[in-house]
């Protein structure tokens, strides 16, 4: 193959995650156009969290390899390439134990990406917010990246610590 | 290698789940034998739970690949082979959240592995309760297979459902 075509397929293969299986580009988030992870569902825990009302969510984020790294070495800022995704469901009383909330229906999937480039106007990262795959509006994805600024700058804007 | 040379490695493989990396033997729990399984912390998520006073803890269990691919189909009983681990932690209140229950000290690992031969009296299931991975006594050990049976003996004994 000649150098061109190498480039051709290896541009191709770095655009791949922007694309479903179906081939339709996949939906992005707003302002960021941060996409929902090809594989995420098979990542590293990070850690499990609830949500009191209005939510009523049990929560449970999990991170790339890159994300776990810099969990365990702990050190800060997260590097490029970092990203971790949130999974959230209702949670719902469980039939089988009288003490324990379990996962009901699945509401949000929200995403953390580390550009430090792309994403110098926000702490470095792009967000995320997704109900039934599809991003929510602008207005709701302009409200993440001050929430986290105000609340965990000083832990590069990252709420979730990983659990021991 | 021989014949007997080569059984014997693979003798050796098949053991080596049993012994710490210091070379000491696993602590394994009373009744059933069961260990710590290694790398567990890196299997993939099958879903949170949280678990109201007296405990107060947030959990999360996972599984390895045979327990996550037999979840995925949907079909009973679950593999010889299969192994689920429960991660559990008190849940503190998020310093940076109103809203929020975190993960604050982990408390118990909690160990599934099925083996219909081997564990045929309770089950097809081995039981593992560790805390700091050392397991609790037999007493508390002959309570699991009890409990599983009385409340969810129709999914092959086992709690939890894998998240959507």
């Amino acid at each position: 193959m000649p150098v061109g075509g190498a480039l051709f397929a290896a541009a191709i293969v770095v655009a791949a995650g922007a694309f479903a299986q179906n081939g339709e580009p996949k939906p992005a988030s707003p302002i960021y156009g941060v996409t929902i992870p090809d594989g995420y569902r098979q990542w590293e825990l990070v850690a499990p969290a609830l949500e009191h009302a209005p939510l009523d969510e049990l929560r449970t984020v999990l991170g790339n390899q890159t994300a776990i790294d810099a969990y365990r070495t702990g050190s800060l800022p997260f590097p490029d390439g970092t990203v971790l995704v949130k999974l959230a469901w209702k949670h719902v009383q469980s039939p089988e134990f009288e003490s324990a909330l379990v996962p009901g229906a699945a509401t949000t999937v929200q995403v953390m990406v580390k550009d430090s480039k792309k994403y110098a106007a926000t702490g470095g990262w792009g967000f995320g917010r997704f109900i039934d795959g599809k991003p929510v509006d602008e207005a709701q994805h302009r409200t993440c990246f001050a929430c986290h600024e105000a609340r965990v700058k000083a832990r590069d804007y990252v709420f979730t610590k990983l659990a021991p």
